[in-house]
């Protein structure tokens, strides 16, 4: 009986060991001093800014994700596909001038976590404003947008960008 | 020896159904002949449509989570909170004259699924038009929205709407 003892022991400390490990599987450990999704979600939209305001449309880009499902919802249409945004956009605005610098407002962002804890879509609005001195196909220099965000291997992406 | 393998039989045996049962604690199962996630967004949007088109705000309303952190973005302003977000719908459609009959197409619904494979958000693009003989406090009878969508313990709910 002992030792009928001793090996549920060892086999209850190794399922316990197993449960313990599994539960991270589809998910991730919060550690602390790390910052937070919704600084890290912010961080992105420092970094968006920085290179629209550089003129650098393929940066700015760099915040959406490369996928052909990626969209952008303007005031007149629906527009799918990371390459055609991004063409969209440099048609849009020409040249650094046309771009002008970029600001943002009201910022508000919702983490999106899933039932089991994990934090992998969140929304974001907000105002954008344009001071320039030049004006391209895009005339819009204020305007309110919705961002939908998808945490994947290469961090924090926008999925779907509705600017109107 | 027969003995502690037996035991180990049994402990492995009872670590498998652990594991499998584990498997499903955040997720779901998807059942052949069930209708897809897909299918039942479409089914609330039509549920939608139909309780807009009998004049009754608050069924219409019933496809948005009712939670402070619900989201209407329109054309000039971010509202927050479903009871906000009801009233202003019942100030800027006063009457069912006023709503009208509502119709939606270019509908594009795509599902968000976590990292484990599990579906519990999605995101809808759209554009709606009202046909009606009154017009009240919102002027626009066409327009584009954008939708994101929870599925919580009630079903695919709201959770942001974008309309402009």
């Amino acid at each position: 009986m002992r030792i009928r003892g001793a090996v549920w022991i060892v086999a209850v400390a190794w399922l316990s060991s197993m449960t313990v490990q599994s539960r991270p599987a589809g998910g991730q450990e919060i550690v602390k001093g790390q910052p937070s999704e919704d600084t890290a979600i912010r961080t992105v939209l420092d970094a968006q800014v920085a290179a629209w305001n550089r003129g650098d449309i393929p940066a700015f880009m760099a915040t959406y994700e490369d996928s052909p499902e990626t969209t952008f919802v303007g005031a007149s249409s629906v527009n799918k596909g990371f390459q055609p945004i991004l063409e969209r956009y440099q048609k849009s605005y020409a040249n650094k001038e046309q771009m002008g610098m970029l600001t943002f407002k009201d910022l508000s962002v919702r983490l999106l976590p899933a039932s089991n804890g994990v934090i992998e879509y969140a929304v974001v609005t907000g105002k954008f404003h344009l001071d320039r001195t030049a004006k391209g196909l895009a005339t819009k220099d204020d305007g309110i947008f919705s961002l939908v965000w998808h945490k994947g291997p290469g961090g924090w992406k926008i999925l779907l960008d509705h600017t109107a």
